[in-house]
Order: C-alpha cells, then sequence, then structure tokens
C-alpha cells in the first residue's frame, strides 16, 4: 500500500506509470509461476496414482485412481490460487494481514476441534491408495468383523454376518485384519479320554480325513485335514488339535463339516471323548 | 491510520481528497469481494447438500438438507463479513492489532478448552451429512443400543431398551452400528447330548422348520431358519446352531420364537440336551 | 505514541489542537462501536435463551434461563470493554504490546493446565442449556448413578442410594444416561426345569399377571407384566423373561413384587425352577 | 528508546524537558491504573470468598477463605506489577522484547512439562474453593477411600482404615465421593431356600427389626431397617434385601449388627438359607 | 545496531561520546537489576525451603533442604544472566532476533520431545518438597510395593520383598500410598460353619486374643485384635472378620500370628470352619 | 522490494547497475551454499547406510539400503531448494511472507491432523534402519502374531497362522518381538498324582528324553528335554515342568512330539496324572 | 542489508571502509563468543560424564561414558555454529527470516510427528546415563521379561527365556524392574489340611531346611528357608508360606528344589495336604 501511495504521492507522471508497471509485473510472474507450479503437482499426482503398477495390480483399480487424483488436483488447485491470489492482492497494497490472521486462528481452531476429521480423511486417502481392501472383502477392524460394503474418503462402512452395518470413521483404523487369503485355517481341538490310545486314535482320524478327501466330501478345501499332534494334556484328556485350509469365506463351513466328520469317526471306533477328571474323598454325614 | 493523518498533515485540500477517495475506493473493492465470495461458497453449499443424490437417497431427507444449508450459510456469513469488517477498519486507519490478539488468544483458549465443543459440532455435522442413521433407527454406539430419539448437532438422543435416554456428544460417537438392514440375523446354539445322533438330530429340525415355515408361523421372516451345522464338541455335548434372518426389529422375537420350537421339537423327538460331564473318582472315608 | 509525540512536536498550536481531536473522534468511535456490539449480543442471548421453546419446554425453567442469559451478559461485557480498553490505549499513544504479550502467555498457561477448568464451564453451560438433567432427576453418569442433587457450572452433585454425595467435573460429563422416562422397563428371567411344560408355564404366568393387573395388585404399574418368551435354553433349563414397564423410580419395587408373584405362582402350580444339571461318571475307588 | 533517544538528540533543553515530562506522566498514569486495577481486583476476590455464603456454610470455613483470599491477592499484586513494570521500562526506553521472549519461551516450557503442576493447583483451589470434603470427611477418589487428613493446594492426604496415608495430587482428582450425609446406608441380601415360605421369612424378620428397634439395639439409626423385598431369583434361592440407614461413619457397623439379627432371627424361626442347587446324572462306573 | 551506527555516522565527537555513554548507562541499569532480582529470588528460595517447619518437620532432613536450595540457586542464576545478557547484546546494537528463535525453536522440540523429562524434575521436585516419603519407607507407587532405596529428581528407586528394584520416573509418581504410620492394620476374616453359635465363636476368640495381650504374645500390637463382627452371609457360612494394628511394617507377622491362634482357638473349643454348601438331585442312571 | 523500488527511484544509471550487481551477487551466493549444503548432506546420508556396518550385517541388506539413501537424498533435496527459492525470490523483492504464512497454517494442519501419518513414516523409517525385522520373520507386535510379508514405509503386512493378513501402520509398531532365534523354547507342565514318587516320575522321563534324542526322534532340536523340577504343588497334584529348545519355527511341532512321548512314557511305567481333589461331606436328605 | 546498502549509497570511501570495518568486526565477536560457549558446554561434559562418580561405580563402565560424551558434544558443535552462522549471515545483510521461518516450521512437524523419535532418544539417554540396567541383566519392562541383549540411545534389546527377541523403544520404558539384586526371593504356599497340627507341620519342616542347609543341598542360597506363617485359612486348608533367598537368576532353581523338599517332607511324616472342602446336601430322585 505504500508503494502504490508513494507513486500516486509522486512528482511525474511517468514515475506513476513506472510504478503501475511494476505492479503488473509482479502479478504476471506470480500468476505465471502459480500456473507452472501448477502444472507440476499435476504431473506428479497423475504418475502417483496412474502410472503402472507393477507389484499390486489386482487391489488398485482404475476407477478408483481416477477418483484419487480429480480430487488431489482440486485440492492442490485451490491451495495454489489462493497463495496466488493473496500476494496479488499485496502486490497492488492491499493489507492481507488480517486474512492471514483469521486463516490462521481458522487454522488453529481446525488444527485442535477439528484434527479428526483431518486424520480421517489422511487415512481413508492412505488405506484407498494402498489398497488395503476393497468392497466386498471381509475384514476385520477394531472389535468388527464382516464384509466391507462401502469405501469413502472418511468412513468405512462394514456389514458383519448380524446384518448390522458399522460406520468406523477412518481415522479410527489403525489395523486392519484382511481375511481374503487363498488358505484360510479351520482348526479346532478334540479332547480324547486319557484312557485311549493316542497312536490309533490319530490314526483312525487320518484315514477318515483321507477318504474324505478322495471322495471330495469337504468343499473348497485348500490343504489339509490332518491331525496336528497333541497340543494340551490336561483335566479333561489329551487333545488333539484338527488343522484344515479352506478357501476364502468357507473356512467356516469346512469347520463344521469337520467336527461332525471327527464326532461320527470317533464314535464308529469307539474312541471316547475326555470329561473332566476329579478325585473326591467323601465324608458321609449324619441325616441332617 | 498513517495513511489518515498523513493526508490529514498534508499539504492541500486536492492531496486530502485524493486519500480520501483512496480510502473508499478500497472498502468498496473490499466488501465487494466479499459479496462475491459469500454468493460462490452459498451457491457450493447448497450444490452440495441440496442435489440430487442418487447412491443414498432414502436416508437423507430434504427437511436436514435445508437445515444444515441455511446453517451453514450463516456461519460464512459472519465469518466473511468479521474479516471484510476488519479490512475496512484497517483501511480508515484503525490499528486492529488489538482485536486480532484478542481474537487470537481466545482462538486459543477455544482450542485448547473447548476443542470438546467443536469436536462434537464438526462429528454431528457428518453424521447429519451421511445421514449414518435417522431419528427411529436402532442403532449402537459405543456401550449403548437403542433407539435414536432426536440428533442434533452437538449431541445425539437414544432411548434404549429399558426405557432410559442416553444423551450422548457426537464427539464420542466414534463408530456406529446401524441395525436397521434388511435381515437381521437370530442366532443361538443348542447343545445335544453326546449319545444322540447328529444326523437325526439335524433332520428332525429341519423338517420342523420347514413346517414352520409353510404354516407361516414365523413372523418377519426373511430367511431360514437352517440348522447350521456343528460349532463346537465340549463338556457339554454336541453343539449345533440355528440360523435364521428376520426383519429389523423383530430378530429378538424370532429368536425367542426358534427357541422354544426347537425345544418342542427335541421333546417330541426325545432327543436329549447335553449337560457338563464330569469323571469322578470316589475315595469313601469314615465318617466324621 | 508517536501520534501523540508527533503533534507535541509539532508546530504550531492549530497542529495540535487538531491532532488531540483526531484522537478524541477515535475513542469516541470506539466507545460507540463496542457500545453498539454489547446491546446486539445481549439481544442474541436474551433470544437464545428466553425466548417461548416449543420442542421442549418442561425441562429448562425460567430461573435458570435467567442465570445463564445474566451470567452470559457479564461475560460479553467484559470482553468487549477489555478490547475497547486497550485500543483507547493504543489511540493515546500508550503501547499496549507488554500487556497482551503477558495475556498471551497467560493464555498458553490456562490453556495447557487450566484447560480441565474451561473444558468443565462450557460442558457445564451445554448441560444446563440443552436441559439434560434437572435436580432431582435419576441419572446415570460414568460409573455413577444417583439423584442429581445440585447443577453447577462445574460440577454437578448426584447422591446415589447409599447416601453419598458423587461430585464430578462437568468435564468428565460425555454420556449422560436418564431415567426419568414415562416406562421404565422392569424385566429379568426365570430358570424353568427342563421337565416342565413351557406352553403351560407361561399360561399360568400371563394368569396371574392379569389377576394382579385386575386387582390392582402393582403400582404405578404403565406397561406389561407379559411373558416375553424363551431367551434362553441353557445348563439350568429353559429361561423365561418377564417383562413390565413402571412409572419412573418405581421399576425397582415393581420388580421385587413381580419376582414375589412369578416364584409364588410357579410354586402353587408346582412347576419347577430349573437347576444346572451335569452327567457324572463315578469310579468308586478303594477307601484310602 | 527512540523517544528518549530522538529527545537528547533534540534542538532546545525545552524540548528534553517537554520529553522528560512526557515520559513521567505515561510512568504516572500507568503506575495510577495498575493501583486502581488492584484495588478492584481485592474487592472482588474479598467478595468472592469472604461473603455471607447461604448455601453451603457448613463446610467453607472461615479460616480457609481467608487463606484462599491472601493467595489470591499474592499473585495478582505480582501480576500486576510485573505488567506495569515492564510497561514503565518500555516507557523510559528499554527494549522489552528479549524479556518477553524468554518469558514466552519458559511459558512453552511450563505449559508442556508443568500442566500437571498448574492443573493440581488450578483443582486444589477449586476443591477448596467449593468445599467438595473438609479434613476429617470420609471420602472416595478413584480407587482410594479413606478420611481426609490433609487439604493442600497441589495434593490431599487420606488416610485409609488400613493405616496408611495415600497423597493424590489435586490434579487427579476428578471425582469425588463423600460418604458424610445424613443417612448412610447399610444393605445387604440373605438367601432363603426355595422351600421356605417368603411371606413368613419377610413377616419375621420385619418383627424382629421392630423389636430391635424398639429397644434401641441398633446404635446410630436413621431409617429401617427393613425387608426391600425379593431381588432375585437364582440358583441358591430367593434373595431378600435387608435396607438400613445409618449416621455417618456408622454403616459398617450397623451392617454388622443387622447380619448377626438376621441369622440369629431365621435360626430361631427354623427358616433355612439357601445353597446352590444341581442336578446329578450318575453313572456308576466299574471300579478302576 | 542502528543507535550504534546512527552514533558512528554522526557529526561530532561530543554526539559520539553522548551516544556511548547512554548505551553504557543501559547495561549498568541492566546488570544492577539483574542482581538485585537474582538477590530477591535467593532469599525466596532460602525462606522457602530453609526456614522452620513446624507442621512436618520429621519428614524434611536439612540435608535435603540445602541440596534443593543450591538446585533453585544454579538455575535461577542461570536464566537471569541469560537475559540480562541478551538485553545487553542488543543495547550494543547486535541483533539477538535469531539466538531467541532458535530457543525457540528449541524450546517447542524440548516442550514435545522432552516434556516427559521436564515433568519428572517437577514431580520429583515436589516429592522431595512436601517430604511424601523418605528412604527407608514402605510405599505403594501405581502397581509396585516396597522399600524406598534412593530418591532423585528424576527416578524414585524402590526395592520390593522380592529383591527386585523398581526404578521409577517421578512423572509416572502420581499417587502415593505410604505406609509408615503408627497403628497399621491386619485384618482378616474367617467363616464359621451354619450351625455354630456365632455369640460363643466371638465370645471365645475375643477371650483367646485378651489372653494373649496378658501374655504379651503379639509382637508390635498397637491396638486390637478384636472380632468386629458378622461380616457376610455366604454359601460358606457365617464369616467373622478379625481385626488388629501393629506398628508399621509388622502387620503382616501380627496377621500371620493371629491367623495361628484363631486356628488353635477354633480348634480346642471344637468350633468348626464353613466351607461352601450345596444341594444336589441324583439321578441314579444305568451303568455305562 | 523496497531496495529494487529504491533503486529504480534512483538517480543515475550507475547506481541502478550497482544495485542490480548486488542482487545477482546475493543469488548466485544463496545457490552456491544450497549447492555445497547439499553435497555434504548427500555424503552423510551415504556415510550412515551404505558403510560397512560390522555388528548387524546380517540383518541389513544391500538393496534396502540403497532404497533409503535415495529417498532421503530426495527429501533433502526439495528441501534445500524451497528454503534457496524463497531467499532468491526474496532477494528479487518479492514478498514470501504470505508463502510461509499459509506454509505455516499449512504445517500446523499437518502437525495435527496427519501427525499419524509422520509417526507411522518416522516410525518405517527406523524399523527399516535398525532391521529390527525382516520379510519371512515370524514376529509379534501388540496382539498380532505370523509371519512378516511386506514392510514399507507407512505400513507392515503380516501373515498369521490363521492366513489373514494383518496390515499395521508403523506408528503403532511400539514393541517388537522377534521370534526367530537360534534355541526358541518349547515348555509345557505335566501334573503327577499327589500318590506317585516324583523321583521315579522324573528319572522316568529323563529316561524316556535320552532314547528319543540318542534315537534322532526328535526334530529341529537344540537343547534338551529335560525336566526342569516341580513348578508347583496344587490342587491337583504335583505339576513337573519340561522344557526343551528348537530351531526357530519348529517350537511348536517339538512341543507337540514332546507331550505325546511325555503321555506314553507316563502310561507305559503306569505313573497316573493328576486331577483335582475334594472332599465332601455328605448329608442324605429324604426323597423329594 | 540495509546497513551495506546504506553505506554503498554513502558519500565518501571512508565511511564503505568504516561500514565494511564494522560488519567484520561484528563477525569476529560472535565467532569468538561461539568458541568460547562451545569450550564452556565441552568442559560441563565431561565434567559431567568422565569424574570419578562414587556412589555407583559398577554399573556405568567407561566405554559408555565416552560415547555419550562424544555424541553430546557433536550435538552442541552444530547447534553453536548453526546459531553463529546465521547471525554471522545477517550480519553481511542477507535476510535469515525464510531460513528461520523453515526451520520453524519443521520444528513444529518435528514436535509433533517425530515426537516418539525425540522422547526415545531422551529416555535413553537417561538410562544409558544414570546406569539402570546393564548388558546382561535380567530385567522387566512393561509386560516383557528378559535378558538385556543390547542397550543403544533409541531401542532396548530384551532376550526373554523363550528365546524371543523384544525390541522396546526408550520411549515406551517408564518403569524398570532389575531383577540383579544379592537375594531374590523364591516364595510358595502350601495348603495344609485341617486336621493336621499347624505347630508340627511347621517344625518339620524347619526341621528339614535345616538339615539341607547343613548338607548345603540348596544351591546360591542366600537366605532362609523357612516357613514364614499361616497366611491364608481358606476353604482348601491352612496355608504355610515358605519363604527363602537365592543368588540372583537361581531363585526359580531354589523355588523347584525346596516345592520338592517340601513334598518329600510332608510325605515322610505323613501330614495331608489340603483340598477344598464342600458340604453336599444329597436329594436322591427316581432314576430317569
Amino acid at each position: 500500500m505504500e508503494t502504490l501511495a508513494n507513486s500516486l504521492n509522486g512528482l511525474t507522471v511517468a514515475d506513476g506509470l513506472l510504478a503501475v508497471g511494476k505492479v503488473l509485473l509482479q502479478i504476471a510472474v506470480i500468476l505465471v509461476i502459480a500456473r507452472l507450479l501448477l502444472g507440476i503437482i499435476n504431473r506428479v499426482i497423475e504418475h502417483m496414482l496412474l502410472r503402472d503398477d507393477q507389484h499390486r495390480p489386482a487391489v488398485r483399480d482404475e476407477q478408483r485412481a481416477k477418483t484419487l487424483a480429480s480430487l488431489l488436483k482440486s485440492v492442490s488447485f485451490y491451495t495454489v490460487f489462493f497463495v496466488a491470489g493473496m500476494m496479488v492482492l499485496e502486490s497492488i497494497g492491499i493489507n492481507t494481514a488480517s486474512l492471514l490472521a483469521a486463516a490462521g486462528v481458522a487454522g488453529l481452531a481446525i488444527g485442535f476441534g477439528a484434527q479428526n476429521l483431518v486424520k480421517d480423511v489422511v487415512s481413508g486417502f492412505f488405506i484407498l491408495f494402498e489398497g488395503q481392501f476393497r468392497v466386498g472383502d471381509y475384514v476385520g477392524i477394531g472389535n468388527v468383523e464382516g464384509v466391507v460394503e462401502q469405501t469413502g474418503l472418511r468412513t468405512t462402512w462394514i456389514r458383519s454376518f448380524g446384518g448390522e452395518v458399522h460406520i468406523i470413521p477412518n481415522g479410527e483404523v489403525r489395523q486392519v485384519t484382511n481375511f481374503m487369503g487363498h488358505g484360510m485355517r479351520a482348526m479346532f481341538s478334540v479332547p480324547i479320554a486319557f484312557e485311549e490310545d493316542v497312536e490309533r486314535a490319530i490314526a483312525v482320524l487320518e484315514e477318515a480325513f483321507e477318504k474324505a478327501r478322495e471322495e471330495g466330501a469337504l468343499e473348497n478345501l485348500v490343504a489339509g485335514p490332518k491331525v496336528l499332534g497333541v497340543t494340551n494334556i490336561g483335566e479333561a484328556g489329551v487333545e488333539l488339535s484338527i488343522w484344515a485350509q479352506a478357501e476364502a469365506m468357507s473356512q467356516w463351513a469346512l469347520g463344521r463339516q469337520l467336527r461332525k466328520l471327527v464326532k461320527e469317526t470317533l464314535d464308529a471306533h469307539g474312541i471316547k471323548l475326555g470329561y473332566p477328571r476329579r478325585h473326591v474323598m467323601m465324608h458321609p454325614m449324619e441325616p441332617s
């Protein structure tokens, strides 16, 4: 403002024109630099999001990358031209201190009160960008498990088996568990009575598993089933662990099939299950 | 102030008029820009809130969108004219530093002490904007479940089945569980005694379910009921899991109906339930 | 200060008078604006707190609104005249930078150390303003339940049934549970022995409830009592859930009445309660 | 400094004297304002702390109020004269920027590292000011219960029944439970065997209570004792709840007296207590 | 710098001398004020730490007070002369802005990263200053109990009975429990069988306690032992609570002595202890 | 800007050229210093990451070090030239205050909202740099255990035995447990009946272990197995602890082999396992 | 810059030389002060770390002290010359504001995002400096126990008995438990049947302990073993506590030896262990 004032208070018209020219030159330089900067930013965004990505192509789809790219472009467009605009305003002599101070106070308020929002969006960006999960995946986040129904920049919507939808802000998503791997484990243990022959029980079960595998009775099987061995000797007998792998989302059904098979096999061979045991010292008392 | 002072200390009336003119010009430019900015902001708000929204039309109602829009418009109106006002004050030579410093200190105080309030309102805005739930929905927030009775910018009021109202600040609402889906699950498990034939028990139950379905005895049924299979082999027998889906809010009643049906069916076919088993080594002692 | 100094260093008395006049004018403008601002603020406060409020008139009483209004008016009075005062000081040439810097440091100290205090008052304001509870209400806050004895801007005093007073800072009050609704639930479940006929047990209980209702034996009853159905099949028999609603604060007494009624009814009809069951394999050992 | 320098570089002695006079005038104005401010603050403190307080006179004692008042006066005295001192220094041309910057850094360090200290003192002030408890009260703070032995601005010392002293910083005192009310509850429940007549058991107990009350056998009794009713039907019989109120600190002794009375009364009338029940299916095995 | 530059660019030697004189005067004033300030601070420290303290003389020893005083004096010496030094540098025309900015950034880094350190030292100072415990005291801090072995400004070293040393930063010490009181409680409860006469059991125990007291068989006894009364009526009989007080650190040994005495007394008088009771409905099954 | 303006408003062409020359000189100096600084930084990075590292060579591979080095070089390149660029802009008279203010607000926003991101990357850098684990290691982080599948700057991907992938932001990785040591423990305890001879049981087991070791029946054995001794005397007998060490990832299989071996050995020598013991006082009641 | 510009725009060569001389003088003064400051800091570091330390010499080794000293010296060297460099730059007229602003923003980013790193290093420094533990010590940190394998400025590596390495950032190390004391406790309790004579059981055990001590059968014994006394009277009998002290790391082996000794001694003298007791009221039912 002083520049303008001084030049207006100046002595000759030539001086005035010179001053105006200088100001126009400055504005032009600012705008050109802003334009160039934006061009560079846009190319970086495109490179980052739309390039051919060899090491994880299946998870990141074209559509999502374009959405992210256009979002990032808008954000940088507004940022660059906000700064350029303020520099122009200052060049023509309008004091932007109050504008900036207000922005600073607002920034503080955002920083404290709305940090959850910023956190949500930043986390959401990385969830999408890194392809941690896709719509339709069965995932576990915090104490919630279910099928991803919708992924957004701020929230993720997960429908669990109970039918309810869990709406989780992305900032709360610190650890994701993705259950869509190739071989998902179905594993449980069965207690065998102490008197039974462990070797025989294992042999009998392995035989039944072999037969079921040959008959194709177990759906979506990837590996196993087999008896891992003795995983505990406790009050209730000798625990045998049964292990198998299934296609994603079939592990629960496979587990139920295997439990039934194990029960029937042990019954058929007369091998008894183990229940807790106890010694009791009995002191008969007079009737009360 | 210096501008004004200099011009008043100036030499000629012409210079004074020139200075006053410059000031008036500046004020005019500021006000015009503020007005234009407000126009743009308002149009963005309307576009964001009142546009035709295809992917979630049922949850967001017209009324709420209008409320949000008018609220946002008020906030931006006061913000823009506060900044413009300060720029005008500065133009006519009144130092606004003290005003801004006071605002800064206040901003700090808000930032620290009242961040809960800002957090509540920001969260509340997004709950309304994203339509996470509506008045009348049965939802779960934190350790509270119940029917939403009132949704505001700062708090959400939920009435649980016990009759009490839970008033939850929106900033505490980090994860929402919405129970208003189409098929809500009713699921429980029944232990069958080890001696019973698992195949027969499943067949008998499926037959009873089929009959109940045909007779329409189960209200608000969406899918099932069916026996999922053997989900546990434990101390208390073989656990069978029963699964069904009901309309929202009917899952509890359906669960009670199914439990009674299962009990009656098993009784009718003489299939015994399983209770925990134990081996006891009995050592008789002399009477004491 | 420079203004004053310059004018005092000035050349003629006329210039001095002119400068003094300008300063007086500035002070006048500042004071007038401050006064107007205060008037607007006061009217907003009154509108917000004392207007006729249709949607929740019962909870907010006249007395409290007036207290809040006068408090808010004091706060804004001191704030506005603090800022105006500093602007006046600056106009007459006293540098207020040190004052403001001290205020800034103090603001920081408050921001960090005393944020609990600010948080308490802000929360307290909203508890009163939104009418979340009134003196005499039975509420639950955190792990405390009791009758509200006193509500203040900083603390809430709750007397629980044990007779002790819990003094809770309002900043700790994040989720309020208000038990003063119309129909408060009294609900419990009774285990029936497996051998009993579930249909008959339900019929017998419903009959007894009907009779008690007709005789008006149940005080403060709002709805029910009725048998909801079978809510669990467990080790200890078939669980029936009994449900009723009472006037606020009567739900506990009603629950006790109903439990006694259920016990007497089942006894009268010879329906046995269920206790846990267990299979024991008895291995006699030689006396030790 | 510039003012002073300019005046010293000035042309005539008269100008110098004028400048010195102006500086002295400024200092005088600053000191007068500081004095007046202090007077006002002191009067506010006295009004706040020493006024006749109708609604809670018993808890706040004269002595404590005077301590708080003198403390607050010291704090405001140092604050006001620190600010005034810096303004004087600046008036005579010494730059206080470095002083203030150092104070700012120190303020930051305090803000972060020593916030616990500030928090403790602020909380302590309000505990004393609001009279949440007095020396000798039996209170509960966090997971500690005991008699308050000493209250300070930074810590509260509580001696629990075990004899140990708990030293709690006031900033940790978020929720206080004060057990010094008039009628403190003594309550417990007794299980009655299923076979017993509930009506008779209640009548017998009420009769015994009546007698004990008449004989004055129960010390410090405020209300009750009476049988509230059936509060649970469980595995171990029908639970009756006994309720009474005692003078503060006598509730535990009263509870012990009542338990003994209940035991003796039930014994005298041959009413059996309830123990858990269980069905056992006994499978005899061959001796092992 | 401007002052110096202006004076060097000045017109006459006299003016130069005058300017240099002014600067020297300023430095002198700064140093004198710093010295005076330091004197005042030192006297305050001595008054605070070394004065005769009536209300807690035993805990605070001379040695520790002197250590604290010399520490505080060093800290204030460096602080005051750092500020004075910078003011002198500025007076002779060297810009200290960069120094202060660097200090500010460092202060920020300290504020965030090293706040634990500052917190530890501040807490440590108050632990020493308030005399919360001494070396050799048996204290409880957080989940640790033991004898204080070493107290420092940053950490406290506690050796627990197991022999291990716990090194706790003072910032983690929020609540201290000091077990060095005069009468430390030894308390436990004994279940008496339902059939026993409660009056007689109490009388027998009191008699045994009386005898043990007279014989001086209980070491370090302060008060008791006595039977408090019936503190519970449960599944396992009537619980009697025994209470006594011992010298600090002797309460555990006293508890062991009393338990043995109670056991022997009850045995000698044939009063049976109570064990849990249970009703069992026995259903004989055919041998399996 | 003032420099430039003043020189343009200057008197002669020579002066103008002089001013332009000065500006060019400044720019040159800035760029040269920036270049030198960058060279130094690059050499430090290379030294830090690519030097021969004696004390942990196996964990840090060449490839990863190069990736980290190029990343660090890019970051420092952009930082140095951003600062240099702004200094150049300022030299030629363009005010960079608004640019910096915007950067400051953005920095604040990042500081608060995106601190998780910065924290993740900083932690990730140190995980890679310190070689805490490698792809293929079996590690435990928080409540997750599994094989590391992918390590990045922001997240670590761990596949647990169940087949699911856990995606953990590096900022959540506070404590890493690496299970890839040489001798991983397989340890469990077996309860022996009270009547058995402890010496004999230990001897028998040690003999069986010796034999298995000689036959090479235990795969991947590193040390042991041996009987540690009696680790508990409880309700269920005397507990013997068995201890062995295996190659990493083989400890679970070894544990299962040993459990089976222990069971068979005890059976072969007729040593009975211990089950919980209980005394029962039997009161016969009349049939109900 | 103004200084330089003014001098170049000045009138005579003499003035120019004078100005250049002044600048050179300032630079010299700055560098000399920086050098002196560094000398003082280095001497303080050496004094702090390398002095003869009487009260804890064994834990702090020469090697570590030298490492810490050289690290601290580097840090202070870079800090002092960074500040001095910026003061020199400013003296020769280059504006360092942008440099400092960038540093400030970076400091903020570090402050928020990387505070964990700073916290780790500060904590690590004090762990090394105070000698809280050494490589080879058996320590407990948080929920981890094991032998310290490596201590660094950022992390501590602990190998637990299971063979796995726990890598803990030093910032997470808030409370350290060091198990390397002279007499580590081995303590356990044994339940004796109610019928046994407590006096005799204690005498028999003390005799066996005496004998084992005389025979030197207990390795690494420091104190004890002895029977502390009766520490509980419970459902399962009278609990006797056995106590002993061993050399560090031998307490577990000693505990196992003592348990075996106690078992054998009680068996040899026919003193029965206690098991839980229970009264059962037996109601025979008709066979089902």
